[in-house]
């Protein structure tokens, strides 16, 4: 047992490295600002832009060298503490410190030139529809991640290695054995539903979301539905942006931006909500840690499954179809006179056919988008894959999987940005990860909360709000992984069953499979 | 002569000291536009405007070490370079860093601790009205002020030292030169006008802006005369705050405020093309310095020189009176049917009677408000005046110079929160220093471009605007003193006789004298 002296030597470190990552936190806050803003009211110049990519490089530098300082390594060294919170918060920061500090600053700048022109290449390539062009940096880009993985986890597997930067404690032992079950189980159902073309309920009858409406009115119905959903206007901002997104200064206040499209009410309302709920769990965030890493989104996946449990368990479900046609006959009383839940509730859940672009899919093909790119992203990191075997890969997969013919790069393989811009491997499996969390933390929230069903049909939503700032929200990064949050709250880790039942009643019902 | 060897050393000293000014540069632009988000558009929670807070500071300490670094010091003392715009960007450079490094941080914090404190004081006292409430902490930030300048310019006068933050060059022997033979010529005028009561094209004529005017339609005309001027919003934003100002994050992005209230349609349009002066600055600061202290702007009284130039030299003018009814009547077509020019221009010109409060007061009395808290400013630097005595000699020089029995100390020596947080001696000067530079930076443009006046009525403002930004914009802080900045740009250093002919001429045909 240490004596007084060391004890306190130890408390002292401890909030040398609080009061450190506090600072670095804070400069992050005004970067968060700052990119914001960049996004949705900068002025339009080029002379602007400039200004500030400037700006928030220099603002990177400095909070780089903060995070990577021998200060903070000493005070990390030297550091003890107590309770459950301090100890998850001392360990996430040895492990950022680790990481942080085990990449050379030359391999820091070869990524960035490698990802930057990696983005330009492929803005080319894509416009001539040509993979061969994107190939090359590709290659470039996937030999300097190995070479990053080997560095911050030495003797690791570099996938496992690459995706808890995005998936912390996600490895793919995991990802193997669910995604292939659900792959396998929704692809089937994917045909039937096909088969059937339109559901029931809309059968006959005439699709109440397609026509004009006004996105002015849009955008007011939207904020009030952000604001019955929680989000706190003191604490936040909503705006209108090129690409929906949510970010900020922090948990006090959280900026997140969405858009609307005359012709297309519901990706409107949908995003909106989508970005409630990541906002939520930003505004949820554990008070008394703010500033540390401790306070912050567990991962990318279990920040999805915020988002994604508002978006898709709570508005696209029955009783928030009541609730959502008296906002919808409140605004748009003309076109929605007449209209049924139960017609609202087919026409927010309509499947699209064909599936080719993952961006633009459904509930149900999004998932099988994922798979093939994780399935792709798992063969590039073991060698089983060559880049250049991609896009014959891709073609195949989406045949297989969603019975789509590809003819053209553009709209196959060289659809997404992210591996342009270094996001390979581990971004994409987040996507549905994060849905399988939200139904799983859905189920046993609907268990627990009395009545949920008939509360949300009524537009009361704080309960459940309420029992995901407690259950998830406050308790950030506190887990070693999402299995172990979704033990926590759920009983269980991950469960793909859940997932795969969720989705096969609902279209089952929807489509009278 | 150096050799070639110690001449590139010294050049590449100047790359370090350029290199780490404009890194601090692109962190303050973050820091203008973090700042202008508080004012402007940040969430209304106590979370936010805390969080800011502290973003804020943690950001000016990692700014104040760059600019008090050993590095930079080191840079300094090596650096050689040639050209006027260099050498003077060398000079600001190793004055503002022997400034920042001769006081200690304990003083520093200090005096953030007697001025946050200050300014406490100065509300409670305020709304007590009772200046005797305020008086202790004013002597402690005094006493701070003078030990401040002692260790800034050792061996300088104390005032001189202080001034010289808000008006580079400037000094107690030209303000004592200048400002008493102002206020000598005005004061009489001032009698001449307030006997009058009302200016003559207003006699038993109805004051057009007087009355209710929609605050859209203000903003929307405001908006468009601010574009006319030239301001150019692909670098900059016109938005609305509490308190007008001007700021944002440099030359590519200026970010003005203004304000509109619907019984005051004057203040609205005058308050948009004083900020549109200030960002016009701005925005036409020499692109090639941008990030060093030499394309920065002179100083506070040549900034107030430009939004001053615009507002009452332009748009309080005759020829901007035919131009400003044309905008008014076509977004107010009912308001001002039938109105003149010659009524408009009266009513956009009529003194205040009385005028006691400084930021209420026009043209022709603001002056005398400034020369009074000038004159207090020197009698408390140099002892003659005693802290205690402030609200007697404030009312004594109120009767004096307008004629105005003050009553209430809060309506009288405690109006302004200026002092209070440590602005003593030396901001107030620089407003009426402004409005002199103004004067006779407009006559010698009057002279030099031709037809101006024509041009003013038709709305044509390019050519004005492009000789500013020749002749004192891109110029930036090249010169030592706004003397000699004017020597270079009307041929001699500040001359009050144009000042005192500007208003004598102007007022004495308004009133009929």
């Amino acid at each position: 047992m240490a004596t007084n002296g060391v004890k306190n030597m130890g408390n002292d470190a401890y909030e040398d490295v609080k009061r450190i990552l506090g600072d670095a936190s804070r400069l992050e806050s005004l970067s968060g600002l700052a990119g914001w803003d960049e996004l949705v009211i900068m002025p339009s110049g080029e002379g602007a832009a400039k200004a500030r990519g400037a700006a928030l490089a220099t603002l990177a530098g400095v909070i780089h060298e903060m995070k990577t300082s021998e200060a903070l390594g000493k005070a990390l060294g030297d550091a003890e503490c107590h309770g459950a919170k301090d100890v998850a918060n001392l360990r996430l920061a040895r492990d950022a410190y680790a990481k942080a500090t085990r990449v050379p600053n030359e391999m820091v700048r070869r990524m960035a030139e490698v990802h930057s022109r990696g983005y330009q290449d492929w803005v080319k390539a894509r416009a001539a529809s040509d993979f061969s062009m994107f190939a090359p940096v590709l290659k470039e880009s996937l030999e300097l991640t190995k070479a990053r993985c080997a560095l911050v986890a030495p003797g690791k597997d570099a996938f496992d290695a690459a995706l808890d930067d995005y998936e912390r404690g996600m490895t793919k032992a995991r990802l193997n054995e669910i995604f292939p079950v659900v792959r396998d189980a929704i692809a089937p159902l994917i045909r039937r539903v096909y088969e059937k073309k339109t559901p029931t309920a809309l059968v006959g009858v005439k699709n109440p979301l397609e026509g004009e409406f006004d996105v002015d009115l849009q955008a007011k119905m939207s904020k009030e539905i952000a604001i019955k959903l929680g989000f706190d206007m003191s604490k936040g901002r909503l705006d209108v942006s090129v690409h929906p997104f949510t970010g900020g200064c922090g948990p006090n206040d959280v900026r997140m931006t969405t858009r609307y499209k005359a012709n297309d009410l519901a990706e409107g309302l949908t995003g909106t909500i989508h970005e409630t709920g990541h906002s939520l769990y930003e505004q949820g965030r554990c008070e008394e840690f703010i500033g540390q890493p401790v306070s912050e989104a567990h991962s990318m996946g279990v920040h999805e499954s915020q988002s994604l449990l508002w978006e898709r368990m709570v508005a696209l479900s029955k009783p928030f179809s009541h609730f959502l046609l008296r906002e919808l006959q409140a605004t748009f009383p003309a076109e929605f006179d007449g209209v049924s839940a139960d017609t609202l509730y087919a026409a927010m859940n309509t499947v699209k056919n064909p599936s080719t672009i993952r961006v633009e899919s459904d509930e149900l093909t999004y998932p099988l988008h994922i798979f093939l790119r994780t399935e792709l992203e798992l063969g590039l990191m073991d060698g089983s894959i060559a880049i250049d075997d991609l896009p014959a890969k891709w073609n195949e997969k989406m045949k297989a999987y969603l019975g789509v013919d590809i003819t053209d790069d553009a709209k196959g393989v060289l659809q997404d940005v992210h591996w342009s811009s270094g996001a390979l491997p581990g971004y994409f499996p987040t996507y549905t990860l994060g849905s399988m969390y939200a139904v799983q933390i859905y189920n046993t929230a609907h268990k627990q909360i009395a009545d949920l069903d008939a509360k949300i049909e009524k537009g009361e939503f704080a309960e459940l709000r309420e029992w995901l700032r407690v259950n998830v929200h406050v308790v950030g990064s506190e887990c070693e992984s999402a299995d172990e949050l979704l033990t926590r709250v759920t009983g269980k880790p991950l469960d793909a069953q859940e997932y795969i039942d969720y989705l096969t009643n609902k279209y089952t019902e929807l489509y009278g499979l």
